[in-house]
C-alpha cells in the first residue's frame, strides 16, 4: 500500500480522462520526482488557466476576453457562420488554414436519450445572427445520428432566412471500399462528381 | 489558435511520461469544464503530496514518516531483506501478500553507459545491514543486462556474510515455447525442476 497522501493523488490523477489506475500510478511518481518549483507551476497553472478562460459571447469559442481573437478580427468574413458543436471543433477547422468566416457554437448536439433538447443548446441564438445580413451558415456538425439530427432541426429553423450548407459527405481519404459503412458508401454513391477531363 | 493560458496549461499537461500534445489537449479541456472547487482539490493535492512523501530511512520505501509501515510492522520478520531497484517494486511484491520480510531499495542498477556506479546506490548500507543477524538476502532485480550485473555485485559483497538468493527465472506463465527468447528458453533448460508424481 502507498502512504495515504501518494493514494490520494494517484486519485486525483484518475479524475483525467481515460485514466486508470495504472496510469495514474505512473504519473503521481513521476510528479514526486520533479522539484517543487517544477510542481507549483503545473500546480497553480491549471487554477490561472480555469480563471483565465472564458467563453466567447459572440461564438462561443474559448476566449480569454469576451469576444475571442477570430470574432475580433476584421478581416475575416462576418458574414459567413460555420456551426460546430464544440470549441475543439474550431481548432480543427482553423488549422486547414482554409475557412476565413466566423463560427458558432452549439454546445452540443440534440439527443433525446440524454435529454438533450434543442433548448439546452445555442440554437436560438444563431437564429438571430441570421436576421443580420448572412450569407452562408455552414453546418459542420458530427457526421452522426445526432450531429444530423442537430443539423436537420437547424436547417428548418434557418430556412427561407439564409443558405445553409452542410459539409460534404462520402469515402474518407485513404478509405476502402470494402471496409467502408453502407450509409457511407451509399452517401459517397448518391454524391457522386462528375470528373470534368 | 488555443488562448495563451489554455495553451499554457496543455504545456504543463505534456511534462507528464507519456502524455503527447494530443492526449495534453484532452486532459486540459476536461479539467476546464471541471467546477473549480474540483480544480483546487486536484492542484493542491499535488502539492500537498510532494510535502508529505519521503522515503524509509530504514530501507527506502515511499514514507510519510522517518521510518515506513513495513519496517515499523514487528509482525514481519526483520531477518529476511528483499532487495529491490525501486519503491515501486515493493508494491508489486506486496500484492503477492506472500513475502513477510523487509526491504532495501537500492535506488536504482548499476549501468556505467549511464554513469551509474555502485557507489550511487545503497549497497554500503544494505552490506551494513548483513553484519546484523540476518538470515537471507533476496535479490529481486529486473532480468535485465544491468539487472544481473547489479545482483552479482551485491551477491559477492554479501558472500559469506548471509544467505543471498535471487528470484527464479523462467518461462513465464502463458509463454509460448517458440516467442520465447533464447537465454529465457536457456534458464528455464538449466533450472529446470524434477516433476514429483
Amino acid at each position: 500500500m502507498y502512504p495515504k497522501s501518494l493514494q490520494q493523488l494517484i486519485e486525483e490523477f484518475k479524475k483525467l480522462p481515460g485514466v486508470g489506475n495504472k496510469t495514474a500510478e505512473r504519473y503521481a511518481l513521476k510528479v514526486l520526482e520533479w522539484d517543487i518549483e517544477k510542481i507549483k507551476s503545473f500546480s497553480s497553472q491549471i487554477i490561472k488557466t480555469k480563471e483565465a478562460i472564458q467563453f466567447c459571447s459572440n461564438c462561443g469559442n474559448f476566449s480569454e476576453e469576451s469576444l475571442c481573437t477570430i470574432c475580433k478580427d476584421k478581416e475575416r468574413d462576418h458574414s459567413i457562420i460555420m456551426v460546430v458543436s464544440s470549441p475543439r471543433d474550431i481548432l480543427a477547422i482553423e488549422r486547414l488554414n482554409e475557412f476565413k468566416g466566423l463560427y458558432h457554437v452549439t454546445g452540443g448536439l440534440i439527443s433525446p436519450l440524454n435529454h438533450i433538447m434543442p433548448e439546452d443548446l445555442e440554437i436560438d441564438s444563431l437564429v438571430e445572427k441570421a436576421q443580420h445580413n448572412l450569407k452562408e451558415v455552414i453546418l459542420a456538425l458530427n457526421s452522426t445520428m445526432e450531429g444530423e439530427t442537430t443539423s436537420l432541426y437547424i436547417a428548418r429553423k434557418l430556412k427561407d432566412k439564409v443558405l445553409v450548407s452542410h459539409l460534404a459527405q462520402g469515402l474518407p481519404m485513404g478509405g476502402q471500399l470494402e471496409y467502408t459503412d453502407e450509409l457511407t458508401l451509399l452517401r459517397s454513391l448518391d454524391n457522386r462528381k462528375k470528373i470534368e477531363v
